[in-house]
């Protein structure tokens, strides 16, 4: 138990000093933000904000629970999440990389970032079907849905989508870091209760709770330099980081069908964006001009250009997903 | 457990729609902050903001406990808890309708704001002494301190520090309403584990944490409207409340001693205060000219004078509450 305090505090510590270390770095080669074309007007201002700020949470996600696990990696299921979590991260880095280096606001073309996020997801599923299982628990019930084979493909489905989704969650100053906070904090109890109420070995999942302590306590630290006014973005390296690291805890602590509720506020950012795009398609065609849902999508863009102040709309999007945890955790506790 | 939760659940309920309501009534009867002389020039244009916002919090905090005890009041020690926040609320609330009503920047004298209080203390000692002991825990050891009849003025001390603290927290937008939504969170987990590491009564101790529970929800709702740039400001109402909601529940957990660590942001802002006025009086005796430590005490003062954005001091401020408050948890867990 105290060991994921001390994950929390150790992870906190290595971002507060790595702020420091790469802002400065990131500035000098120039690693601005090129903001993108179709976000609000009132985020040109953010021109020049350096971007890439993922790293700072990165690195102390992996390394604290690699460090706090000498002495014996007793859980088959870190390596799953360290893979899923390194592997996502590096897609967003690239990208990142590709956007600054050639200083446009897309870097990998959507083929470029979806294929190697299916291969991941392939492995990642079928890895998870033969040491996890096939079952997934039922929201708000003591039963589990066995998917048998058809697991992988909708594992898979899980695995793209929430990555994807952590991705479109990132346009406001400390939105996704300040939700993804409170989702790994609830993944810790999570990882901790699941154990007994599914008669499991919690020594694999404590190994677990380390792993989402430490992702808790390295995003808070990321905060100290992302909260609004930003000082640095977290860029695609850091979402898809996020994006990796909770669906993968969600996937090994076979909690897949709680992430809609858990990280609603990664599930509306890309539900708007459909319905946005979707109804823009089908009015075009209906009528010739096309309608839009929403001012802008992600919804978050929405409530922005209706006037909400940034830190209010992280505010909310923060205690919902607070109260959404805590009814979350109603079934484990 | 679970009523836990619902506590969290229903006290943000209420204070969500408690807002609304309250906010453009304070508006219209002209509770506007009479913004304190002294503090930063940048805090003029807050001048107009709604004061007493404390009361949104303040409703839910007592009447989601009682609600929640229906059918039998186990805990003796939840009166207690009750009678000190509404006791040391009510003086806030008096201090702020006269700040209102004639249109200044102090209400009370500071004599007719410590009389109360002393009373108010010296009953809830007592009281304490009688039903909870004179003994408190030791920070971070198994050992507990038997003050014996000492109790009662020592712990009469604490209960108006904590209280002034509390109030002296209150300066920056979601500052004190965001730091204590984490003290009273943690206050849940001592309420839950002090029973089995003290052999005490766990169901007395489950009433106090259904009412940390309700407080942490109605602060966290309280915050939409208190997050920067605020909408309403808590005023003395609301910070007696927490002072006196939070001293009450380490009163009777027999935490006292630890309220330094996790309520840190508090106890800094009496300790810069009163380094700020000792020096300056020390200086002016000895020179003549006063000199000062701090730009402006209390400290989240110095900080916003040093340049930094104020949700950058609120992050500071609910990290380092957020670790301490963490690290204290080892104690417990």
């Amino acid at each position: 138990m105290q060991r994921i305090i001390w994950a929390v505090v150790l992870a906190f510590a290595i971002a507060m000093v790595l702020g420091p270390v790469f802002i400065p770095w990131l500035k000098k080669l120039k690693f601005g933000q090129t903001i993108y074309d179709l976000g609000p007007q009132s985020h040109k201002v953010k021109q020049g904000t350096p971007t890439m700020g993922g790293i700072i949470f990165a690195v102390p996600m992996i390394a604290v629970p690699l460090i706090l696990a000498v002495g014996g990696l007793r859980s088959p299921y870190l390596p799953i999440a360290l893979i899923s979590t390194v592997g996502f991260g590096l897609v967003g880095f690239v990208d990142d990389y590709i956007k600054v280096s050639k200083k446009r606001s897309l870097g990998l073309t959507p083929m470029q970032k979806i294929v190697p996020q299916v291969v991941i997801s392939a492995g990642l599923a079928v890895w998870a079907y033969l040491s996890v299982g096939s079952k997934l628990i039922v929201p708000f019930t003591s039963a589990e849905w066995d998917l048998g084979v058809f697991y992988i493909p909708v594992m898979m489905f899980i695995l793209v989508g929430t990555v994807n989704s952590a991705n479109l969650l990132d346009g406001v100053d400390g939105l996704l870091s300040g939700c993804s906070l409170i989702d790994f904090a609830t993944m810790v109890i999570v990882c901790l209760a699941l154990p007994a109420m599914k008669s499991l070995n919690s020594a694999e999942y404590l190994d677990m709770a380390v792993f989402c302590g430490a992702a808790a306590g390295a995003v808070l630290g990321f905060l100290r330099f992302n909260t609004h006014p930003a000082s640095v973005f977290m860029g695609d390296v850091g979402s898809f980081t996020i994006g990796g690291a909770l669906v993968a805890v969600a996937m090994v602590t076979r909690t897949s069908l709680l992430l809609p509720i858990i990280a609603l506020a990664m599930f509306v950012s890309s539900l708007s964006d459909i319905i946005q795009v979707g109804y823009f398609k089908y009015t075009k065609k209906k009528t010739g001009a096309g309608k839009r849902v929403f001012r802008m999508a992600p919804l978050h863009h929405h409530f922005e250009l209706g006037g909400m102040p940034e830190t209010r709309i992280v505010w909310m999007y923060m205690a919902v997903t607070a109260l959404l945890c805590l009814v979350t955790l109603t079934m484990f506790i």
